[in-house]
Parts: C-alpha cells; sequence; structure tokens
C-alpha cells in the first residue's frame, strides 16, 4: 500500500469523481437517505452499516429485508444506529379485479402500516399495481386504486403515519402503478386529509411531466418523500432497471429541488436507483458516489430554496 | 401443395389467427393504411405492392424510401397503385440550442411540406426531437418546438397541408420527442390556427395518459393522424423497438377508437408498429395480421361511432 489514496471512482459510470467525499458529520449530509434497493446486495444489517459508515443519518427501508430479521429486530438495530427511518417502501398494489385479492391487499397494507409506525418512519410508499392479467380497463384500475387509499386513509391517521401515492412513469402504466402522473397522484390524494394521505416525489417518474413544476407548487404539505433517480438513455434493456445513477442522466435536479424546498418540505431525500450495473457495483462504492452527487446536485438547491423562505 | 390452404397464423405472436382475412374489396378496410415503418424490411415498391395484394387503400409513406426513389417516381407509383397516402413521416426534430441547427431543420421541415404536398397526403408528421446533448432544460428544449412548429404553420398552410404534431410516450422525452403527452400537444397546437396545425393521436403513445378520452374529444379537429400500435410488457430491450401489435398488449382500441370517431375524424387509421419480432417476419404475414386484428378491433368502434353522430 503506498501512502497515497486512490483517487474515488464514481460508479457505474467508473468516471473520477467529481468533487470529494464528504465525510461523516458533514452537515450537507443532514437529509440524506439511503433507499435500501440501491444497495440490492445489502441486508438490512449491510445497509445500516454502511449508512452508518459513510455518515448518512436516514434510510428508506424496504419491507422485505426487514421482515428477514423481523421487525422487533429491525427496529432495535435503526435505534441503536441513531438511523431515521425515511419511509417504508412499500404499500398498495391493490388493482385486482377480485374483491377477494383487494381484500387480502389491504389487509396487507394494514401489516404495512403497522411497520411503519414501529419504525417511527413518516409515511409508508405506495405503489398502485398495474392492470390485472389479460385487463384493459386502465381507467378502472385507477378507480380502484383511489378506492383503496381512501380505504386506508384512516387506517394510517389511528397509526400517526401517512400514505404516499408514487406515480409512476407511464413505462410502467401498464404491469406496475397505474398512477401516471403527479398530477393524477394529487388528484386522488385531494380527495382526502392532508395529514393522512400525501404524495411521493421521484424524479425518475415525473421528470417528463409538463408542467411538473406548478404540480410539485399544488402539492404543497401534501409531499411525503423526496426520491432522487435519473433518467438515463439508452434505457438500459430491463425497464424496471432503468433508473440512473443521480447526474448520470437527463433530469434537471436543481429546478426540481428548489420546488420540491420551495413548498417547505423539510424531510429527507432519498436516492432510490433500479440499476443492474449499480447492484453489481461494491455497496460502499455506491454510497460513496450518490453521497458525493447529492452534495454536488441537490443539496445546494434544496437548502438554498430553504434558506429563502 | 395439399389442396387445403394452411390455417392463418398472426405475426409475431406465432397464435392462430382469432378472424378470418378480409379480402381485398371488403369495406371494412376502407381506412386503412399500412404506415411503411410496420414493415421495415419493404422499400416503397414493396410496401405499394403489399398494400395493393392485401386490399389496403392507404399507405403511410417515410421519407428516406421515398427519397431512395425519388419523389417524382414515387407519386406516380402510388398514383398508378390507386393509394392514397395518408400522412408523410416524418418531420420535426427542432429541439436544437443551436440556432443554426434549428434553421436547418426549418429548411429541411420545408422540403418535408413540398414532399407531403406532392404526395397529396393530408399531414406532415411531426417528431419534435429530445433533449441536445448534454441539455437538462427540458422546458427550454419544449418551447423551442413550440416556436419551430410557429415559424412552419404558414408554410404548411401555403402547401394546403397541416402539421402533425405527434405527442411521443414519456419514455422518449429525452432522446425523441419532448412533447409528451396529448393535453400538451394541443396546448401547443391550439396557438395556431387549427387549419395548419393539428395533433396525431398515436395509441402506443398517449394510451396511459389520465385524461386521454377527454383530451381527444378536446383535440376534436385538431385530429390529423389516428395511429394504432399496442403497449406490450414485458417491454423489449430496445425502448424505441417496444410496440407491439394491435390487440397483442395493453390498450383498450375501442374507447380510444370510439372517442376519436366521435370527434368526426373521417381519416385513415395508420398501423405503426416498430418491432423487431414483427420486422423478421414476411411482410405480407404482418400486412395480414394487422388487417385482421384491424376488423376485429378497430374498425368496429370506428364505424359505430361514426354512425352515431
Amino acid at each position: 500500500m503506498s501512502g497515497t489514496l486512490a483517487a474515488p471512482v464514481d460508479v457505474p459510470s467508473g468516471a473520477p469523481a467529481r468533487v470529494p467525499d464528504p465525510e461523516p458529520g458533514d452537515p450537507r449530509l443532514a437529509r440524506l437517505s439511503l433507499n435500501q434497493r440501491t444497495v440490492a446486495g445489502w441486508s438490512l444489517r449491510g445497509a445500516i452499516d454502511g449508512c452508518v459508515a459513510a455518515g448518512l443519518p436516514a434510510i428508506g427501508v424496504w419491507r422485505e429485508p426487514l421482515a428477514e430479521v423481523g421487525v422487533d429486530t429491525g427496529v432495535g438495530w435503526l435505534r441503536d444506529a441513531g438511523l431515521r427511518v425515511s419511509s417504508l417502501c412499500r404499500g398498495g398494489f391493490f388493482t385486482s379485479a377480485d374483491g377477494g385479492a383487494r381484500r387480502r391487499a389491504h389487509e396487507e397494507n394494514l401489516r404495512a402500516l403497522d411497520e411503519t409506525a414501529a419504525l417511527g418512519a413518516p409515511t409508508l410508499v405506495l405503489v398502485p399495481g398495474g392492470l390485472p392479467d389479460g385487463d384493459r380497463d386502465l381507467a378502472g384500475a385507477r378507480a380502484r386504486a383511489a378506492e383503496a387509499v381512501a380505504a386506508l386513509a384512516p387506517e394510517a391517521a389511528a397509526r400517526g403515519v401517512r400514505l404516499g401515492i408514487e406515480p409512476m412513469h407511464p413505462i410502467f402504466a401498464a404491469d406496475r402503478g397505474v398512477v401516471s402522473s403527479l398530477r393524477q397522484a394529487l388528484d386522488i390524494a385531494e380527495q382526502l386529509p392532508a395529514d393522512q394521505v400525501g404524495v411521493v416525489v421521484d424524479t425518475f417518474h415525473v421528470w417528463w411531466e409538463p408542467d411538473v413544476l406548478e404540480q410539485i407548487a399544488r402539492a404543497g404539505d401534501r409531499i411525503v418523500s423526496y426520491q432522487v433517480g435519473d433518467w438515463i438513455t439508452p434505457l438500459p434493456p430491463d425497464a424496471l432497471l432503468s433508473r440512473g445513477m443521480v447526474g448520470d442522466g437527463h433530469i434537471d435536479f436543481t429546478a426540481l429541488t428548489a420546488a420540491v424546498a420551495a413548498t417547505g418540505y423539510v424531510g429527507d431525500v432519498e436516492v432510490e436507483i433500479f440499476n443492474a450495473d449499480l447492484w453489481a457495483a461494491p455497496g460502499d462504492e455506491v454510497v460513496a458516489t450518490l453521497a458525493r452527487r447529492y452534495v454536488e446536485l441537490v443539496q445546494p438547491p434544496l437548502e438554498a430554496s430553504a434558506t429563502q423562505r
């Protein structure tokens, strides 16, 4: 080993890092959260340790890795590590045309709400679900999603958490999320109390929306989670894994982040990226890259706008 | 050869045909047009012959195969074959941040308009273009697209044709078409005279739009072309070639077609499908399949609604 550290490299691009690593304790990291799925190879234990090592104060937890260790154990680990849980991913999937399946989805969502409360997370992220097999009634599926959110809303309130409807990019309208724009998510959310139902703003999903800045302003205190990930081209072959590292693609994070901050949003910012190349990289390099990109591209407009308010 | 014809098979699915082949002269084919790119392997001559053999009365011509034979030759062939040209694909691509490039694009669009008029086609389809390399100002690119359409509008009028702004699925917002919804296309078109600027309704691009039926109704006589293609899952690896044969995917052609017909649209219906599996199939089987799917799924709501008016 020489006495000189190798210059840091961004993943998955392989390009030299553009800014120095923020050290643990750097105040610019105060609102940065790692969504667990960004490092798919890490268990909950690995993700907690990775966040602590990099100085991230928060984590977006997924239900499956939490279930692997059990909710009580996971809650204890997170408390002992001093990590906030910025959200629990994910509930939803309530578009089935079958009433029994929808009742089961409701019950599963109640369990997810229990977990959200146990984790002390402010919100349960709801992925609406896609069209049932062979069903072409998109309007019907959307109506069932809205009904299911309404049925869950008082259950969220009873547990002291909020539901976060996540509009998904129209690329997923058929098979994953029938709520396709922030405008549409707000049309649904606004039928219900703001302290029960909000929206998730994920840059990957909404960046293309022609009036996205106006819709963010409209959302106001309905924004329960702000997630960042980039749109890259050419689109990777697997559409589900088509998200890029912040700064690797076409999204203007300055404009979107400033708009979110201008609403008064003071929550964490989750980096959520599903990408096969990123998943193949070592987890600590993924976290180091996203921390650098966050302090370069996201944190400045987040705080600049907050200061102006 | 036995005396029995093999039962027809749909391409690219390989499934048995669901309805009998419509014969040339069948009145149900009276508005069916083959967009040339649906059979990428055919030259203009091949496409003309394929349409005539199958009894299709119209064709959507692309500029590149037309240029291969020359406009005069192509116009003569089409006239001799008795084919209508439902549209010319395509103009547009005017989002460059460089003024010189935009001027060149304008001039190229003038040539495309000349060709549209020479072909006797009612409309030139405009694909706006994507973000310039390294540019993240989507709003700026959209503004340039709107300006370019405005500059072309009187040129279209002078040639007796209409511009058709084609909103493209948000999957293409970064690299192909920055106009991402029918709502947005209409916001642009409505700044200009209806006899100069309209919109292209392509089911693949707009099916997911939350208020698509309302936007189609709003479009009214602005609809200059109705194109059909399906959204299939899983999405093929190449996003550009991700369109499916009508009926193979998730789109409700009944609702969309009835809405288009209800506006009073009396033009042709182009089948436009970019799909590698389809391109690998023999052209005559592609045309036979799309003709069957059209009379099964598109022609009935098209005519039912027209009758009700």
